[in-house]
């Protein structure tokens, strides 16, 4: 078979503005860029105000493998699918960070015949939008040290009357506002900034600091929650990054840098369309990642799908304990508007991965029995799928598992994962179907695509675990227990006292995003299946306040990645033809 | 009169697809990007391989100012000037760089009736080069600390055992690629990455390390003068990343990322076509400061431009003695081809600022004799014009001087001004004329397009001070000495250890590019006028063996900007339509 990028190149696309065409979208809601992109005007919004939404469809899976469960070739392959069998249709998946496309997991536009086209676009930059938030967030952080040097420098009284700007008393050992990259780069996560030649002051105020990976800043977060430009801007004004020497948060508004930041999102917060390889639109838009931020793409995209097709596919990052979990707790509720159906993807073999009866080791070859016939494998690691299915069913959503059919598999396991789903009683409606869309593109996910439809028209009853009126301190226990199911929470110092601040500082009623790992249900990645006897360490918070939420950091989780022995880019290159190879 | 930006928005624009056409180009030559910018496809080279070359013009200026000279509004200005007497005419200038937009300077897209439109998009990420330019950058700085930190975990047999790469052994003392950001940060000058929680090395290798701003990426200057995609991509493979601990140099080619990186830099390669406010195209491409870096925008848009006008306008950055000595040194060196003609912008308050008779310090405020007639400050301010056209005129070209008109600027004065350089003997074709294309557009600059084309009429002798096959020493000497006029050259011990170095390698055939302040002709920004009796110290020594030249560090220079007490960003904002508001 093709390599991803073979495939893509070699399938003959339609021009964007024809897709566009076809989906409702009138010439003055685009500004093209180039043939095969087009940013869309979110004011498309006003034009289609009496439309009526179709139906939101969030695939999630269960908890990633080392092996790949093939999550968005199955978002991909399932709106392929739905067009197959006629239905208006429009994908929102999320902006690849060039982190994992230059690092580990490579590009993140499907694969096989379920691909975003074209791939190459879609993986490297796009239309710029992870730069301009890193752009915009790393001003933010320029202006904060800039801020503090001048301030120390003159005094603050002196610097009043240079400046007639009342001076802000930056607290400089808390400055929570840290520097972004898009790139995995473990030697940026602990740096000290301001370093001076011995007895000199010119570079700044030496202090400890760090990067993340644009994926997890707040800014990103914003672009993907923001339902406007104007709410993106009171937004971004309210971002905390830093405490003056009162205690009091120092916001953007605050730096007089919001308007900057927002001027230097402008265009980011179009979403960008694109098509699938068999001409299904596809709106790109942000790129939170599932364990570090809120893992979806944004509220503006799904708002402008729902109002142009009957069927908007979107996809949480991980299992559903993160990017579902998110989706339903703080997308849907800052979007006024839940999921219809969750699909939950599942392999054999990654279900086998989840048995625990493996010895898996990153960077080590992987046990042959996990691509053979393995029944007791196969039946431990089912309990992991049936977590998730059951995880879906709190929400109140109807569920459909999609079996991403490798080609190794047989046909006699393939039905006895089918039968082991069809055995078990469930709360809310459940309907399998196994999908080849990685091999066949949507002629492979015809099945999917009808259990899909099917099950939108069950009644959902969509409701979050969580009401934002309710204590910080509540929401973080019932996404615990409730939504990963553990005996309990424990708080270290750190974050009682934040908790505690946050309370006191009027911050009580945001939403919660857990930061940990995507391995394992709970907070400990070597706790295979379902565990259910364990307690999460939340070891600090952080306040999110133009995103609307706090972050919970559960256990060691890292906001930056870093480059492993053998990563992606080695084989990147040009060819002869100016051809870009080597990218999957 | 309205801002920069109203005038802008206030003028109705040309398809940027009418103006390629109207310039020679076809549809298939050009990726629009939205309906006022388009990617040139660098392929059209072979197609006009055919075509003649037209004039090559290139805008420099007297010792730059507080005050600003209007360099760019003159390039811009001429190009229209040029169109209203029914010359084919091109621009090309470089991309700002969001430091100096943020930061101190404001936009670079010229002003009033002569600007690059629409000047919002030209200012913020335009095409999004610089940000892939970056992004190229910092992948590689990752990917030597990765590394590093692999081969020091696993020991250089361990690494290669798992592998099955040879290990590079890279002195982690001597790593030389720095990062780079797109902000005037000074915090991120000097830092140190790496750090760990005591005990812990998961964070990398700790080790000194800082950023410079992007415009001072080597792969900036690579952008800017690579010939095609191909030599990109060889020119990357020779950065030299870091050397090993037998001192022998290790690239982006031994470390595997050089593909990627050119994969990154891909779309940077083509320049992005735009119009001035008059509909003349214009080609931005690449943005080097010609402080810190070569300072001219590139050779693929100018061999575009060649062979499509009869006339390209470009600019190289600050005085004569800065981006005009790099594009006669450097630039034209590789591109195989000089300038025609130099245009020495000139202004009545910058020759006063020039004269050394007013005490001038920045965040001050002006005194009011330089906006008034005084003689006496015009005549010693004088000196500082006729070095400059000296200066041209020892390459060989012919000179044209623009006085560029300010509102307060005297009639009397602006005559004595063109006096006092009719008045001189110069050894090549000197001319002069007043420009107003600040305020009237083309029509204000019709008198300095028919200077330039009587100038380019007369025959060009262009030749660069130097001959590559002269050894580095012997380079940087005539660069100081005939370049700059000084008594001699006092290199560091750091720096002759460099020379040594590289002639041992095997870099002795490299071009020179100096690294000084723009504000005197001298290393010194307190040297004003024309300064002959001074000594250029060089600090430091430092190979970009990719961009075919040697940088070299005079003094305290900072290649990386910072904020000051009230930086440009604290105007901008988005107005309640959505517009733009505050930038200039």
């Amino acid at each position: 078979m093709k390599s991803d990028i073979e495939i893509c190149r070699d399938t003959t696309l339609t021009p964007i503005d024809h897709i566009a065409q076809r989906a409702g979208l009138l010439p003055e809601d685009l500004t093209p860029q180039g043939s095969l992109k087009a940013k869309v005007k979110p004011s498309i919004l006003k034009r289609l105000a009496d439309h009526e939404e179709g139906k939101l469809v969030v695939v999630t899976a269960i908890t990633p493998t080392p092996l790949g469960e093939g999550k968005t070739v199955t978002t991909i392959g399932l709106a392929q699918g739905l067009a197959k069998i006629n239905q208006s249709v429009m994908a929102c998946i999320r902006q690849p960070s060039m982190g994992p496309v230059f690092g580990v997991k490579g590009g993140a536009a499907g694969g096989g015949f379920s691909q975003v086209a074209p791939m190459e676009k879609l993986n490297l930059h796009l239309t710029g939008d992870i730069h301009a938030v890193t752009a915009a967030h790393n001003l933010a952080a320029a202006a904060i040290d800039a801020r503090v040097y001048h301030e120390e420098r003159h005094g603050y009284e002196g610097f009043s009357e240079k400046t007639g700007m009342q001076a802000l008393r930056i607290d400089r050992e808390r400055i929570v506002w840290r520097r972004v990259m898009d790139h995995n780069d473990r030697a940026l996560r602990m740096i000290t900034v301001g370093k001076n030649q011995p007895g000199k002051t010119i570079n700044g105020i030496e202090r400890e600091d760090g990067f993340d990976i644009s994926a997890a800043s707040e800014l990103m977060a914003i672009l993907a929650l923001s339902k406007d430009l104007a709410d993106m801007r009171q937004r971004i004004g309210r971002v905390v990054l830093a405490y003056d020497l009162d205690g009091k948060p120092v916001t953007a508004e605050d730096l007089q840098v919001a308007g900057a930041m927002a001027v230097t999102m402008i265009e980011a917060i179009e979403p960008t369309m694109m098509q699938t390889l068999e001409g299904v639109p596809t709106l790109i838009h942000a790129g939170p990642f599932a364990n570090i931020a809120h893992g979806n793409s944004s509220i503006i995209a799904d708002r402008i799908a729902l109002k142009l097709a009957d069927y908007t596919i979107t996809e949480g990052g991980f299992g559903s304990d993160m990017g579902f979990e998110k989706a339903c707790n703080i997308k849907a509720q800052q979007a006024g508007r839940g999921p219809d159906c969750a699909v939950v993807v599942a392999t054999l073999r990654g279900l086998k991965a989840n048995s625990g009866l493996y010895d898996l080791r990153p960077g080590q070859a992987l046990p042959q029995a996990i691509f053979e016939q393995d029944e007791k494998a196969l039946i431990a690691g089912f309990d992991n799928l049936k977590w998730h299915i059951n995880n879906a069913a709190k929400y109140g959503v109807p569920v459909v598992v999609a079996i991403n059919r490798f080609p190794q598999d047989t046909d006699a396991e393939l039905a006895q994962l089918k039968e082991m789903v069809e055995a078990e009683q469930f709360t809310t409606h459940v309907d399998v179907a196994i999908s080849e869309a990685f091999g066949k593109g949507g002629e492979g996910a015809v099945e999917l695509a009808n259990a899909v439809t099917r099950a939108c028209e069950t009644p959902a009853n969509f409701k979050p675990l969580y009401d934002l009126s309710q204590s910080l301190e509540e929401k973080l226990m019932t996404v615990a227990e409730v939504g990963y199911g553990c005996r309990g929470v424990e708080l270290s110092d750190l974050a009682k006292e934040q908790l505690a601040q946050f309370k006191a500082q009027g911050y009580d009623n945001l939403a919660l995003c857990m930061a940990k790992t995507p391995l394992s249900i709970s907070h400990d990645p070597s706790l295979k299946g379902a565990p259910s006897d364990f307690l999460v360490p939340i070891r600090e918070l952080k306040l999110c306040a133009g995103a609307g939420f706090v972050y919970a950091l559960c256990g060691n989780v890292m906001t930056m990645p870093g480059l492993s022995e053998k990563p992606a880019y080695l084989g990147l290159d040009i060819d002869n033809d100016g051809n870009i190879v080597g990218l999957s």
